[in-house]
């Protein structure tokens, strides 16, 4: 079903804190749930869950379980469907590693922000490099956003969801619907 | 900063249980997080979060005076921006009664559901009736959506949000980021 070539990250490590030093972020299993069903509704072909912290990925597991193995996917199937699109790693080296075996060609990284990024790109343009239908992974961060020195290794920037004023605080959630919603659509 | 008369609401009785029977549901507080966050940023003038039982009502005050009063908005002051926007009432008549109170006329009342309810118009019909600056309130039910008994007294529908499937399960709060996206952009 999908009309493009496009994966999901989001990323506990390395991200920031509010003072912008980098750190690690706890998983939040809201962030798996509503991205997965974003990706789902949106034709996304993977949903990276990247946190280096063992414990952290157990839990990402044990959800993901409940709902795919376990008595939650058989109560509600949508979102079995949904939660089957996660992966989780321990880097975002390794996810982008794990697109590329399966589609057998480099994966183009892009980073999003709510911040203006220096040489950022808009969605129209995002969309034209898709329907090459090269494969895309849209990258983003947890707590105050990803870190710099991830963020630089980025093969591409997008530019940040603006709204109707100056504020930019959506949460990862919304921003990864709408990201996709504009991508997909329109 | 609001380019548009526009109100948000999120419901949690009357609405539907997997089996589309009505129940009330439970809070869930990043519901109100994450729908402040996007109106916020949207430039909606109110968010109402609506429900009948009084300890569910307490708990959402709590929250929000938390994030008002409490240290929340001084750690993030941000958050505090988002959550003045919410207002607690026992039922969507409330709603609508303190949001005409307000604006001294009749508000217009839109319904959304992740189904296409008969006579749904698309965004492109509200936005133009928004363009004359009258206040429309943006209802979202719970759970598995609005009941039958509240859709029916709104005076509008709106198209659901179609992605690039037939899978139509985002989170409400997904749904809510982007609706909201798509009535005031492009």
């Amino acid at each position: 079903m999908s009309t493009h070539n496009l994966y999901m990250a989001l990323i506990h490590f390395p991200v920031m804190n509010r003072k912008g030093m980098p750190i690690g972020s706890a998983l939040t299993t809201i962030d798996m749930h509503d991205i997965a069903r974003a990706s789902k509704t949106f034709g996304v072909k993977g949903f990276y869950v990247v946190t280096p912290f063992a414990d952290q990925a157990d839990l990402a597991n044990q959800v993901i379980d409940h709902w795919i193995k376990g008595v939650g996917g058989e109560l509600n199937p949508s979102r079995k469907e949904a939660l089957e699109l996660i992966r989780v790693t321990a880097t975002f080296e390794e996810a982008v590693q794990r697109i590329q075996n399966k589609e057998k060609q480099t994966v183009v990284t892009v980073a999003t922000s709510a911040k203006y990024l220096e040489g950022a790109i808009p969605i129209t343009t995002l969309k034209e490099k898709l329907a090459s239908n090269a494969p895309h992974v849209l990258v983003f961060g947890t707590a105050w956003g990803m870190a710099e020195e991830l963020i630089d290794t980025c093969d591409l920037k997008l530019e940040p969801i603006k709204g109707s004023g100056n504020y930019n605080h959506l949460s990862v959630r919304s921003a990864a619907s709408i990201y996709l919603d504009r991508i997909t659509n329109g």
